[in-house]
C-alpha cells in the first residue's frame, strides 16, 4: 500500500468514527482502525497522536474561526457585532457536508466521560480565548467574559439544534435565530419595557 | 455522647470540609469525619448518604431558590425581569456568612474530577429546570433555554467573583453588575447603535 495518499487522513477519520460508533471508543484500537483503513499503524500515527485526536483534531482551527473575525473587525465595532461576526465565522467550518460527521460524533463523545470532559474543556478554552480577544480590543470586565460566554452559549445551543434529528436549517440560520432571541430577551421593546421573547 | 444534638449537621459539614481541604477528598473517610466531629458513623449517615453529599447537600433548595421567584411572578412579567428575580433569590442562600464555606469548598471540588463533574451536572440540571419553568410561563424556544443559560452564566460568573480572594461585595451586588453588563452589551444604545460594554 502507498505510504502517503491524498485523502488518507479523511479515510482514517471516517473509519475511526464508524468503528467508535459500532463498538465503542474504548474498545476500538488503533490497530483495528489502521487495518480497516488499509494503512499501517505508523501511517495512522503520522496523522494523529492517538485515537482521541481523531475526534478532536483541528482545535486551533476551531478557535481561530471565532477569533479571526474579532481581531479583523474595525476599531469601533460594538461588542454585540463582534459576537455576531465570531458566530458567523462558524458557518465556514460546520458546513452541511460536515453535518453527518458531527451527528455521528456526538453520541460517541456523550457515551464516554473522558471524551465529554475533553469536549467541555474545548468549549471552556474557547470561552477564555474569546474573552481575551475581546479584552485586547479594550472591552472591560465583566463585559468581555459575559460576551465570550454568550458567544459560546449561542454557538453550543445552535450546534446542538443543527445536529438534532431531522434538522435541515444551516448552522448560520440557527445561530442567527438564537442571537436574535437573545437580543429580543434583553433589549427594551419599543414601548420602553424590557422585551418578552 | 448524645445521639442527636442541635448543630450536629453543621459540625459534620465544617469538620468534613476541613479534612477534605487538609488531606484531600478521596483520602478522607467517613470514620475520620465522625471521629473528628465526636459522633458515631451512624450519626453521620443519619445526616448524609455519603461524604460527597456533605458537599452537595441542599440541591433542591438551590434549584428552588431560582425557580420560586419565576413561578411567583405576575403573568405579565417580562423574561428579563424573571431572570433578574431568579438571580436576586440567590442572595438569600449565599449570604456573607456563607462565603467562607463556599471559598473553602471550591478548591476541593476543583481538585477532584468526579466532584467537578457533579458540580457541572448541578449547574446543567439548574439550567434545564429554569428553562422548563420559563416554558411553563409560555415563553417559547429558543428564548426560554437562552434565558435559562443566561441566568446560570450570570450566577456562575458572579459566584466565582464572590469567592475570589479579597472580594467583599455581596453576591447580589456582583450579580446586578453582571446582569447590567449583559444588558448594556445587547441593548441598543440611545443613538440607535448596539451598545459597546
Amino acid at each position: 500500500m502507498a505510504r502517503w495518499q491524498p485523502g488518507t487522513r479523511e479515510r482514517l477519520q471516517s473509519v475511526s468514527l464508524h468503528l467508535f460508533a459500532e463498538q465503542g471508543f474504548e474498545r476500538t484500537t488503533v490497530a483495528e482502525i489502521a487495518a480497516a483503513a488499509e494503512v499501517t499503524e505508523r501511517t495512522f500515527f503520522r496523522h494523529f497522536d492517538d485515537k482521541r485526536e481523531v475526534l478532536f483534531a483541528g482545535q486551533e482551527d476551531f478557535v481561530a474561526m471565532f477569533l479571526d473575525p474579532i481581531v479583523a473587525a474595525p476599531d469601533s465595532t460594538p461588542t454585540l457585532e463582534l459576537v455576531s461576526r465570531a458566530l458567523e465565522g462558524t458557518a465556514a467550518l460546520f458546513t452541511d457536508e460536515r453535518r453527518a460527521w458531527s451527528r455521528m460524533r456526538q453520541p460517541i463523545i456523550e457515551a464516554e466521560p473522558s471524551l465529554r470532559e475533553r469536549e467541555l474543556g474545548k468549549l471552556a478554552t474557547l470561552t477564555v480565548r474569546i474573552g481575551e480577544a475581546l479584552q485586547e480590543r479594550g472591552i472591560g470586565e465583566p463585559g468581555a467574559t459575559l460576551a465570550a460566554e454568550m458567544t459560546v452559549t449561542v454557538f453550543h445551543l445552535s450546534f446542538q439544534q443543527w445536529i438534532a434529528p431531522g434538522e435541515d436549517r444551516s448552522l448560520q440560520a440557527l445561530t442567527r435565530e438564537r442571537l436574535d432571541a437573545l437580543t429580543a430577551l434583553v433589549a427594551p421593546s419599543p414601548n420602553g419595557r424590557t422585551g418578552r421573547s
